[in-house]
């Protein structure tokens, strides 16, 4: 199934557009979990628990992974499986670009080794090496266009005419020839996603942003659009009780959805 | 030591501003790897030995052993280590970016868990996204500026007043208080290289492809300064004659150095 329709699907069966970002870091997990064999993988299946009847999709950041070395990263395969068994859809937070067939190999790693349904992607080196990404159909490829960070002034507003993401944006709309482009685009932007959403009315968009980083829940998800993904990661993953935390922000993020 | 003086010493030892790209694809290696327990590894193990008293650096794509799942990331590992049992520097290519906090934990996978000496980092995000990187100032930081694939085109040389690689290099050059900091430029583009060299002299300029990309190796050489690190990949690896292919380039180069 495409990932685009395994997000809608989630969305109904859940009434949700709650997107729940696993980026464990053992400093700050619950101590019963580091006596175990594998705290990442057991402390995400808790969460994923938790919060499986509250969310769209869940989203690991590989860098959280990769951090633990061998070990990291077969506890994230262990987790994607377990998100699966749920029967919700895995958006992999990666961030890659390289040239075409350096993008192969990581669009392969990602989607075939990972097994993950969707991924975030770096435009910087323009189309090819986007393409192997896109190029897997059936999964959908979110790319950077504003970010949350205090750093998207750096160079993603830059250009007199143009600024950087809102030609990343009519770029991104161009290259979607199978249906399966999205976009990141800050919480902590308002303006600016509607913009962009009006651009690509169709298109999902991951925003990230809302909880530690102080975006703006109510127009995230009046100008996000239907396919608006609001995540969250630390504001759950560390609350006392995740599952409350989910089902409140979900809520929350209805109050405001435009149906 | 600090990269910059581990890259400095190895440029000096071996007469070389060569780099081999350590970019495995198991389909394209003797087959005599194949029926091994590690054919990554002993394909890199051979290709080390054969090379590296031609060489200043080596460079593995991290994409190429992602997609070999956590098996592929075990022979990265193993393979990093036997480049410092040569005694060389290790440029991880991993393209890397992103919030500070997830920024943080790639800058800790990359530096403490792979050991590399050095690595590419992908600019979009901003000096937020970057500067974890930087803090671990010991190390290398090579940051993309104007590449060597098509897709240059699509941003990196778009902004009516300045382009984008050019106010990348800008800022890179003022994030540069460690004196850590690298740039990317691929060697399709020698007038650009020659402009963003003389914008920082002092800095190490990774070149990328002068041979299956078709750059130009004279201008590259000519233009990159004294820290011009010219990396050559496939055009060794599958070299019928690795070890020929590899001091064959090293002359070619030399022939173009200014010192």
């Amino acid at each position: 199934m495409k990932f685009v329709e395994q997000l809608d699907r989630a969305v109904e069966k859940n009434n949700s557009l709650l997107c729940v970002g696993l980026d464990v870091d053992l400093s700050r997990i619950p101590p019963q979990f580091l006596n175990s064999e594998d705290p990442i993988f057991l402390f995400n299946r808790e969460i994923i628990e938790a919060t499986k009847d509250y969310v769209c999709a869940f989203k690991p950041n590989i860098a959280f992974y990769e951090m633990y070395g061998v070990y990291g990263i077969s506890s994230l395969i262990k987790t994607i499986d377990h998100i699966h068994s749920v029967g919700l859809p895995v958006i992999l937070d990666a961030k890659r670009g390289d040239v075409g067939h350096s993008s192969n190999a990581y669009a392969k790693a990602i989607f075939e080794v990972f097994k993950a349904d969707a991924t975030t992607v770096n435009p910087y080196m323009g189309h090819d090496s986007v393409r192997p990404f896109i190029d897997y159909y059936e999964k959908g490829i979110f790319i950077l266009c504003l970010t949350s960070n205090v750093g998207f002034k750096d160079f993603q507003i830059a250009g007199a005419e143009e600024p950087l993401y809102k030609s990343v944006a009519k770029h991104v709309k161009e290259w979607n020839h199978y249906g399966n482009c999205g976009l990141v685009v800050g919480a902590t932007k308002p303006e600016e996603l509607k913009e962009i959403h009006e651009l690509v009315p169709d298109m999902p968009i991951l925003i990230p942003g809302v909880g530690a980083q102080g975006g703006d829940l109510e127009s995230s998800v009046k100008y996000g659009g239907k396919r608006a993904v609001i995540n969250a990661s630390r504001s759950i993953l560390y609350a006392a009780d995740p599952h409350a935390e989910a089902k409140k922000l979900r809520a929350e993020i209805n109050k405001y959805r435009v149906k």
